[in-house]
């Protein structure tokens, strides 16, 4: 469909101004310092609140799921065709940023708005989604996976997850928090879907970039070429004996944290050398600690515990890492006399955007005079859970400056803007 | 002097039935778990007060200093000579075990009262001490160095030491602890002494081993040739960048944990050439970790805190690897774009024992029958401070399981008993 361009940037240039207003009412509640809209909890209620008054004030369709998740749809020319979604998570890290997540929502509204203005009815349904529980594993702990809500909504829990997962400040589960937020929890069943992938078109998701690259090359917006998965050793620990730091001679002891030292450094030698190989790759030891209830200065130290983050675009990578990463724990554990357990490793697969819709973006971003640059995500979003899906999807990151998940995200409006034409320029068509 | 073997060995089995009552008594406020004689708190003052009842049903001569050491004296022939002196410390660590220190003391008590058992006058005076405060850094912090109650007694205290350290869990300084324990703190001045080195014929500290070595060995007693000294980077610390674990790749990263995983590394192999080369050397990080307010398994770490202690009986050996330590955390600190910084160590100069002295103990030991064997003291003990003041000093460690500074400390009441039979058959001449 030929698009008027000149009317498509203007359109969702004065859109924005309401998107400003919705960022500054999400923003309310907490002034200063970070936003903490917890999941399944009050703050994220009031989010979607929030989100739905923007969205009827558009009179946009209102609909919710067992889960909690909210559908704003503009109705299409064809409206038994396949629709477009579009949008992102409206849940924040304690203590995150305005942006995360809601930023994508708020772009959703901000693309439809302009079709309005534009007095453009698109080819077919655009569904704005504010998604549930995104960042679930912030603010909930037991065994369960991230991205409830969109999993939810896919189909994909497993059986149980709502009742494992239990509300760290308060010990409650989600199941019953999602009751109290007036979900239906017990409809949120393996293979129960709410979003059916035969009437989904395609999904959008715009979001802040979490990392430094479009600040570092001086470009607003980013096309994502795939989602890294990860693997993660959350309570790996290594387990020597305390003993004197003095009186004790080397052949006697059994240092847990020059083990685990050992451990990071060949680690970071093999990530060395994986990068050289062109491999995809980043690795985090995130949480490194010695017991503070046992240690001293002067003991040496008999327990360790700490984390693993691997995360790469390649599953294979994932894969011979992690095998790695193993064979080092067990080499480390028969040489030095202690014992290196890295534990289970949570695996997220990586998942692949959809080459089309990648080509597609690209090509808008030319027409719309806009710089752009493909790059991986090295964070999980909801994206990944519709690609598993088999729905195409895609994502459009925005510059933002000073990381995620803290109160200093920085993204300018400017950039907000850009990202949301190439947005709206797909989901007109 | 010809000493009557037999009669010697008889009566120090003798007394050192009294001793497992002062024991029994030292340990009763604790029954079960760890011993608490706090460092000028009512603990340590219990452990006096039970050591002060146990020298006076011995009718020995009982005095006090400023600092609040304890001084119990067997009178010998020669009254104006100068006094032998033997002892160790009455405080322990927090939950730490009942021998650290006490064994000493006990020790002490259980020699004189075997040469008043074998109707044996000592050449000269023998003078126990109770000893104050070898634990105040368990108890304390602050600018200040440890062994304050033989430092005190030496006159080797540093001005302000007792108002900079101040009690951990209630906030008082030392001075005003002291005080509330009827010591005399204000006396406690640099070059004040209580113990007058010219008139003290030697020291002798009977300890606990506070490693394995004599347990590994099958050996009951070990006579200490040297104590090691210490540098120890209490406050070493990291500062590197938050980042997200999966968005920000390898080149954006200043990974604190890594960072501080490659200085121990290369600490550790540096240390692997020392002892290859010969070289008597520990090395040990006993506290190592990321903020547990701030770190997360899915950032990137930004800062890491840790501490370093070198322990060498050679000065050399301590200044060399001091130096190497600071130009590694240079190195990696360019490398990695972190801030690795050890800040001061603080120096404990290493301290040889009295080559008379040992060589004494170990013909005595044979003369005794008694299997022992030499060996450095890895620890910090108060006949360091002796030592220092150019008083000939030597020590004898009794075998010991598991360790001290922790409840399961474990000696055997004949391996004490030999140790007592070896020192009294020193202190008799």
């Amino acid at each position: 469909m030929a698009v008027d361009l000149s009317a498509l940037k203007l359109s969702v240039r004065e859109a924005v101004r309401g998107s400003a207003r919705i960022f500054s009412e999400l923003r309310a509640p907490w002034p200063r310092g970070g936003v903490n809209r917890d999941t399944y909890g009050l703050g994220e209620q009031r989010a979607h609140d929030v989100v739905r008054s923007a969205a009827q004030a558009l009179d946009l369709e209102i609909a919710v799921d067992f889960a909690g998740n909210l559908y704003m749809t503009l109705p299409g020319i064809a409206r038994s065709a396949p629709a477009w979604m579009t949008g992102s998570h409206l849940d924040s890290v304690p203590e995150g940023g305005n942006f995360d997540g809601a930023a994508g929502v708020v772009a959703g509204l901000a693309a439809v708005e302009a079709m309005q203005r534009m007095g453009a009815v698109p080819q077919r349904d655009v569904t704005v989604i504010g998604i549930r529980a995104e960042e679930a594993s912030s603010w909930y702990q037991g065994d369960f996976d991230g991205h409830v809500g969109s999993r939810a909504a896919l189909g994909q829990l497993q059986p149980g997850e709502l009742q494992r997962a239990t509300r760290i400040d308060n010990g409650r589960s989600m199941h019953e928090e999602m009751q109290a937020t007036g979900c239906r929890p017990d409809e949120a069943t393996p293979g129960r879907r709410a979003i059916e992938p035969a009437r989904c078109h395609g999904f959008l998701e715009l979001h802040i970039e979490q990392g430094p690259v479009l600040v570092e090359r001086g470009l607003p917006v980013g096309i994502v070429t795939g989602i890294r998965g990860s693997a993660r050793a959350r309570n790996a620990r290594c387990l020597g004996e305390y003993a004197h730091s003095g009186a004790v001679p080397h052949e006697y002891r059994k240092d847990a944290a020059l083990a685990t030292a050992e451990f990071c450094c060949r680690m970071d030698q093999a990530w060395s050398r994986a990068r050289e190989q062109g491999q995809d790759l980043v690795f985090t030891v995130g949480r490194l600690f010695t017991d503070a209830s046992a240690h001293s200065i002067t003991k040496v130290p008999g327990e360790v515990n700490f984390s693993v983050d691997l995360r790469s675009q390649n599953a294979g990578t994932l894969h011979e890492m992690t095998a790695l990463a193993q064979q080092i724990a067990t080499d480390i554990s028969e040489r030095r006399g202690v014992t290196l357990a890295l534990g289970t490793f949570n695996l997220s697969q990586p998942a692949r955007m959809d080459e089309q819709l990648v080509e597609s973006l690209s090509g808008g971003a030319a027409a719309l005079g806009l710089r752009s640059m493909p790059l991986p995500s090295g964070a999980g979003h909801d994206a990944q859970d519709f690609a598993a899906a088999a729905i195409p999807t895609a994502m459009i990151f925005v510059r933002n400056d000073n990381g995620s998940h803290n109160p200093d995200e920085a993204m300018g409006m400017e950039d907000f803007t850009l990202g949301t034409q190439l947005l709206a320029w797909q989901l007109i068509q």
